[in-house]
């Protein structure tokens, strides 16, 4: 048995790949039910509800409920309830990110609202994106649910909501505050519903530049699995390695 | 009467303030009329044909043709029609854009184009931007008719095209060749169209950052006009100066 008492774990790339089930991955997760050890599935999607993605995880054999899933959208609107006075935003974003702030009770505005927030919206408009600059240029306080630059999708690498948000920044000026991974905000988040302190949880994902930095970037050990996007000649590269590295999750005991 | 036998001359700012007339430059382009002097207007303005253009100026009191105009549009497809042995291009971008490329002879393709350019689109969409990221990253050469990253309208400043040519820089990690000013091709484009050597001909324009800059980068006299963008005080900041610096157009004489 390890010193971990708590995990917190990536979706794409390391419970699945795009449309494909990881057994290893599979029987992980059902160790840790057996074993009562609590985990939270910690994702830069902002597009789905927590129900959604509790369903995509079921898709795949992997049993999960709204409670075992944390977004960036509901990091999101965590922290803007918790650290602002704020309660009028203006929101470009799909489903996940409107649902998340109503649930907090922001109003949802784009007449001179308090902060403007973008996540990924596949029905993005010119006159949103103007909306959106002219707010902060008005003063606006600016979030971006993550700094993502590219989608992976079965048609190839689409535009992530970091390119988006890009069209603000550069027109703007103004950097937004990014909350997923690998920023702090969402890991800070995801440790207090976990309710582990950070020293006797993991971080476990296959994505260094997001996930391993993301750990790392709050002080939190980190394994780094092969099933996603870091190869192993691209972490060799990397100056801080992760704590523990494994092929599959079969690797790894629990 | 000075040396130069023939000007470049920038519009918005220059010409005329949003949707404000300027006196002095309506009486300096009679001037150039009068006396048979060569001049061109070059604007990064890549969403209007030149006959719309030319209406644009008669509406503020200034004689123009379709001859008279020059825009960054024109100067991407004289340019692509030069410098490479492309035939099919996949556009985004408003009727200036398509109608100049047309006019060139190239095919317009969303489907595995050999080269992408991008404009600026106020009908913009998600599947627009990702059509050209799945291209630039297959291969496509990357083109944006002007970096501008603010578009001055009535309501403030909107997203400008430089800001929406950021999504896909950012998604692909690949820059792409800007044809307007600052940049040399539209320069280098509109002096072959005016026929005067660059030696013989003065730039014209209010915006230090893109009119100046501009016509340093292909080594031609410049004068900066005090009634658009660039303040005494911005300018004093500049390291290289204009060639000339003057309040109004009524300052020069032909």
């Amino acid at each position: 048995m390890n010193k971990y008492e708590g995990y917190l774990i990536d979706l794409d790339g390391t419970m699945y790949r795009g449309t494909e089930s990881i057994p290893e991955a599979v029987r992980f997760v059902a160790s840790l039910r057996t074993k009562g050890i609590p985990y939270l599935f910690v994702t830069n999607n902002s597009s789905k509800t927590p129900e959604q993605v509790a369903d995509h995880l079921k898709y795949f054999g992997i049993e999960a409920e709204k409670k075992d899933i944390f977004t960036t959208s509901m990091a999101a609107a965590e922290y803007l309830h918790e650290n602002h006075t704020l309660t009028s935003i203006y929101v470009i974003g799909e489903r996940g990110l409107t649902t998340a702030l109503k649930e907090k009770g922001f109003r949802l505005t784009d007449s001179d609202p308090e902060a403007v927030i973008i996540g990924i919206d596949r029905k993005i408009t010119y006159e949103k994106l103007a909306k959106a600059c002219l707010s902060v240029r008005n003063g606006a306080m600016f979030f971006s649910t993550n700094g993502d630059v590219a989608l992976p999708t079965e048609r190839g690498l689409l535009p992530g909501n970091g390119a988006i948000t890009s069209v603000i920044t550069v027109s703007t000026q103004k950097e937004p505050i990014f909350i997923g991974k690998p920023h702090s905000i969402i890991m800070e988040q995801a440790l207090k519903v976990l309710g582990i302190p950070k020293e006797k949880t993991l971080m476990i994902g296959d994505n260094y530049d997001t996930d391993i930095l993301a750990g790392i970037n709050v002080e939190m050990d980190t394994l780094l699995v092969h099933t996603g996007v870091t190869t192993k000649e691209a972490l060799k590269a990397k100056e801080i390695q992760p704590t523990y590295v494994v092929d599959n999750l079969a690797e790894w005991t629990v």
